[in-house]
């Protein structure tokens, strides 16, 4: 598989490596999940195969930096961390589409919806295992920490999401929480492995993770930005579908703050796809859209910011690009 | 918490180092449990709590062999094995209860009734993220990859069942696989695990791991004789659920080949507590129980025979007691 037209740029600027492993990357977990029996292996694939971007193994590479300081051994080491993320990611995708009842998924048919709960759960507990698997062969009990502390955040911040499922007066600051539990941590997860399994320097991943706590929560952000703009070619599902779920975000909360025709809403009676409509018009009406974007681009811009001086100039070039592509896709 | 009543005389036999750690084993799940945000950590700690007899943990020791034959530092090792075992097994189990829709385990409410399908899953998967963490600081990669090997092959082990589900003409040998997938695989599992953090005895963990497979596919054979053998008192739950489920076990399957009437039935059909009732006393009636029975029984006499001849004295009479226990406890 080619490598994403929004990777392309990035993995030029880093270094023709980046390509090459982001192949190699691809080339394993297709081989993951074609080694399980079937029907699960038909499922795995699937979801595999549906996952889009591969944002979080690119994040992986390019926190290693340029392969001229990596360790010995490293290229296969950022192979199967990138991998292992992935995996997670994958995971808890598919465990997500049961709690949501996902029929779609970037335009495809959610393993729940096709083959049922049973086949999604399993599907993502066996993903899950194989993560665990794929990256303890790095031999570095921090890497496998890492990635098992953001696993466990995941399913926190998917409890807290539905613990304030229609609390429409939940503080932003809580919105952010949680957001930084269900997306954030996998992108700090995903920088602290790159520099562990390319340079293994630790002062590094500790200013890399917040560089990517940022850039994950800016992506979160923009998601659900998105949303509520739309358009459904792009997002291959209708907008306001969180507001149908009583998933209340920021541009709702900020929204709120502007019109207090939106204040008076109780989503509960918010049951249709063209009330969601048009609930989302209001949003962006009232310029809630803009803030929220505002707010992603402003976390973009610090991330960047605080990035160490003494970092080489390729890799900066590439990280800057990760974090402004983050932004560029929902422009 | 005091060690289970089935667990003291395999205690005893092994030495005290065994409730010794078992209690330690105890306290950490406790820990690990309660350092989640609320409410998971209460769903994660009700789960932990009606887990019962911790037999996979006391596997993990027993084949750890006597203290003396130790590496430095097993005691802590040995404590996150059975920790680790214990964990991936409460993960599986909160899982299962949403597939099977199950209301209760042993006679407590499940996470999945009393919190919902979000709760549940989301709880395995913190269990199932927090079980790799806790083995990975024994920084053995065979430890992580025998728990994920076994994590997986209980994924695939459900998937199975449901595939099979209502065809009362699988094979015995099917059966058989899909016990050993989810079941006896993790019971492998523990006994490597024991041996690797314990001694480090290659040679010995490969002959453990086969006395694991055995004694666990005997554990489960003999799970599916007490769902129609009862009595409710002890199982917390009404006889021939499987069959209400459709799940087609070792005593359906050898009383389909003893009783006509039983061979022409379709599961399909039976659908009340009652109907299934009256199918386990023809079960019964037929003699299809205590086949099941001997051939667990023959499972464990070969997996005490088959025990390699050099082992020392303590280490053999522990592990044949816990071969016995698994049979005792259903006799």
């Amino acid at each position: 598989m080619a490598v994403a037209p929004e990777a392309a740029p990035i993995a030029a600027a880093a270094g023709p490596h980046v390509p090459e492993l982001l192949d190699r990357i691809e080339a394993r977990l297709g081989e993951i999940a074609a080694s399980y029996p079937e029907p699960l292996s038909g499922w795995a694939s699937g979801t595999i195969a549906a996952g889009g971007k591969r944002l979080r193994p690119l994040l992986v590479l390019v926190a290693a930096g340029p392969p001229a300081g990596w360790t010995a051994g490293a290229d296969a080491a950022l192979v199967r961390a990138g991998v292992a993320v992935e995996l997670v990611h994958s995971a808890t995708l598919v465990h997500d589409d049961v709690l949501d009842a996902a029929p779609m998924r970037r335009g495809e048919p959610t393993v729940w919806s096709s083959a049922g709960r049973r086949a999604a759960i399993a599907t993502g507990d066996a993903l899950f295992a194989d993560a665990f698997r794929e990256l303890v062969r790095n031999a570095d009990v921090a890497q496998v920490q890492a990635l098992s502390r953001a696993g466990s955040a995941l399913a926190e911040g998917e409890l807290l999401q539905r613990a304030d499922a229609w609390d429409t007066g939940v503080a932003v600051e809580r919105y952010l929480h949680r957001c930084e539990l269900k997306t954030a941590r996998l992108f700090e997860a995903a920088c602290a492995l790159g520099v562990h399994a390319g340079t293994g320097d630790a002062a590094l991943a500790g200013e890399l993770v917040r560089f990517g706590r940022r850039v994950g929560l800016a992506f979160q952000l923009l998601d659900d930005v998105l949303d509520v703009s739309g358009p459904v070619e792009r997002t291959g599902k209708h907008r306001g579908t969180d507001l149908l779920d009583g998933t209340v975000t920021l541009p709702f909360l900020l929204a709120r703050e502007r019109d207090p025709a939106i204040a008076a809403i109780d989503l509960r009676a918010v049951t249709t796809p063209a009330h969601a409509e048009a609930l989302c018009d209001a949003i962006a009406a009232c310029g809630a859209l803009d803030d929220a974007r505002a707010h992603a681009l402003g976390l973009v811009t610090s991330a960047k910011g605080e990035l160490p001086a003494g970092l080489a100039e390729p890799q900066r070039a590439a990280l800057d690009l990760v974090a402004d592509g983050v932004v560029a896709r929902y422009a």
